[in-house]
């Protein structure tokens, strides 16, 4: 469970001819940030995004069945179901931009059977209730995280460069406003939202129920993030991580979806902090903590449009902006090479 | 010059049918909006958005001489050039993003003779020098109205659904400061700004010359839309506006980009203010008149990149997102045909 991340380099030569491209200087605003980011990443002039992959990491939390969430535990798989046929919103940003889509059951409370388009990474039947004990054991918290590593290996071995990450999980934005409240030290009631849409008499109650599991569990303010992870995480957050610290070690650029994904990353940032240098922060949910998050990553989005669905689709909206920004650097024309006169 | 614009309607059951969609009501954000606004620009329960177009105008300033731009004049007939050998920044994501690209001469300063791929649209070379006399005759912008809205006809007819503007002018951001001052009532001061990228000097010198300007031609505050076209604007601002009054009495969905552009749709919503219901506002631009604009149109963005460069870009790079609310409209699955549990 080493992970070895190197930080990204200054490319000679990137600025400059991020610069020279037939435009004012800086005009193509956050895109510039993103080119000059994904050179680096890449240590390239021409960077290459070949076979972006979109990864929905679905699983189960215990908790949900004590009424954290608006849905019932049971759309969880039949959400599985709907990406197996195609029709949710991740597979139809998936299929528009270009992503090809993967769905992991990493714990889904169902048995799928042996299914085309599923890849069975079940550690089990859902997480444990963390409102009565740990959500999960170390054990099954490690091996998590080693199959979603395992996974993004086997992508970057295949040519993958671009892994977006996606989940589905009732009762999942409760699990990722405890880890934000522990992992960023953000009081808890700033960590806690609506999620799929909780009324305000649900609100109140998933706040007492998190309050509640966080008093139960009584982590030093210091804890570790993997035993915050295995306290209170998901199945599918720590697959996520893992998967997260396999890509950036293989060197590919992660698009980082919304609040749950970002919970994920939180963990995966401790462990190894050079991982956010591979991060593409694909937009700032309509989830309140999820500001929290960003802050504490010192992040900016790229979009703000008001999501909160969940499932990597801020990752796969905001998909053709990365490649946009790729694009331009390698395809624009530069002052020079156009015969376009340079500022007065 | 009479263009009637239909407000547009509700349609009976577009909101239940965005709500029914397998996702959280309202989890889409602003992309629920939008797939309702393009329902109704339609009145249709499912959309479509075949043919989309960017028409990229072109247009000089008499004032550019003066010294209002980082650019020289020149740069607008050599980027016109780099639009049609497929260089610039609006080529790479017209391209990368499925949108055919159309390059009119509304007004450059240059001979480009015929030209495969390039529009002669063009009323003079050059409007004058609105520092000394109005910019153009009011024969001259109604020539460049007719024939923007010619050109967005032979569009609808040939079966084009989606109209994208953008447009390359070297002191054209100075002109829509006049435009945007005199049609908002926003002060001066706050509708002026660096353009492709002046200095504090160039920025003070421009900000003086636009002041002595508007003291020349000393407009009466309610001044007509079309007066003020005459008195300030561009030929490549004229014909948009035309274009855009036509494309959206042909039912057509319209993309806007940034500061010049916007100040196009300022004199077109002036004439027949039911334009807005068809307009897409694509991002906030960097140019501090554009919030002035938005905010004055009462219009909410898409994105906020920082983005200043103009050629319709932040239009072009907005049109994934456009697509995938009509896209999500069409093809997710609703709860009934997933089978998926409703909200508890």
């Amino acid at each position: 469970m080493h992970f070895s991340i190197p930080q990204t380099a200054a490319v000679p030569e990137l600025q400059a001819r991020i610069d020279g491209k037939t435009k004012p200087p800086g005009s193509l605003g956050q895109l510039e940030k993103l080119a000059l980011q994904i050179g680096q990443v890449q240590q390239s002039l021409t960077p290459s995004l070949e076979r972006p992959h979109l990864l929905v990491f679905a699983g189960d939390h215990g908790a949900a069945r004590a009424g954290v969430s608006a849905y019932p535990q049971e759309v969880t798989w039949q959400m599985v179901e709907n990406f197996l046929a195609g029709g949710a919103a991740i597979n139809v940003f998936a299929r528009q931009n270009g992503l090809q889509l993967q769905v992991i059951d990493a714990g889904v409370a169902h048995d799928f059977g042996p299914r085309a388009g599923l890849v069975d990474a079940k550690i089990a039947f859902a997480t444990r209730n963390y409102l009565e004990q740990a959500a999960m054991s170390a054990a099954e918290r490690d091996a998590a995280i080693v199959r979603g590593a395992a996974l993004a290996r086997d992508l970057a071995d295949q040519g993958c460069q671009v892994i977006g990450f996606g989940e589905m999980g009732i009762g999942n934005t409760a699990s990722a406003s405890l880890l934000t409240h522990l992992l960023t030290g953000t009081p808890l009631a700033d960590c806690v939202g609506r999620g799929t849409g909780l009324d305000d008499a649900g609100l109140a109650r998933k706040q007492a129920l998190l309050a509640q599991a966080a008093l139960r569990a009584s982590l030093p303010p210091d804890a570790d993030a993997l035993s915050v992870l295995a306290e209170f995480g998901g199945f599918e957050i720590a697959m996520m991580s893992g998967a997260m610290l396999a890509a950036a070690e293989r060197g590919l650029l992660l698009l980082i979806d919304g609040f749950i994904v970002t919970s994920a990353l939180l963990v995966a940032a401790r462990i190894a902090p050079t991982i956010l240098d591979y991060c593409v922060f694909c937009h700032r949910s309509a989830e309140p903590g999820h500001l929290a998050q960003l802050r504490a990553l010192n992040a900016e989005a790229l979009l703000d449009l008001g999501l909160r669905l969940g499932e990597g689709t801020g990752a796969a909206l905001a998909w053709p902006l990365v490649r946009a920004a790729a694009a331009f650097l390698n395809d624009m024309a530069s002052f020079e090479s156009a015969g376009v006169s340079e500022q007065g």
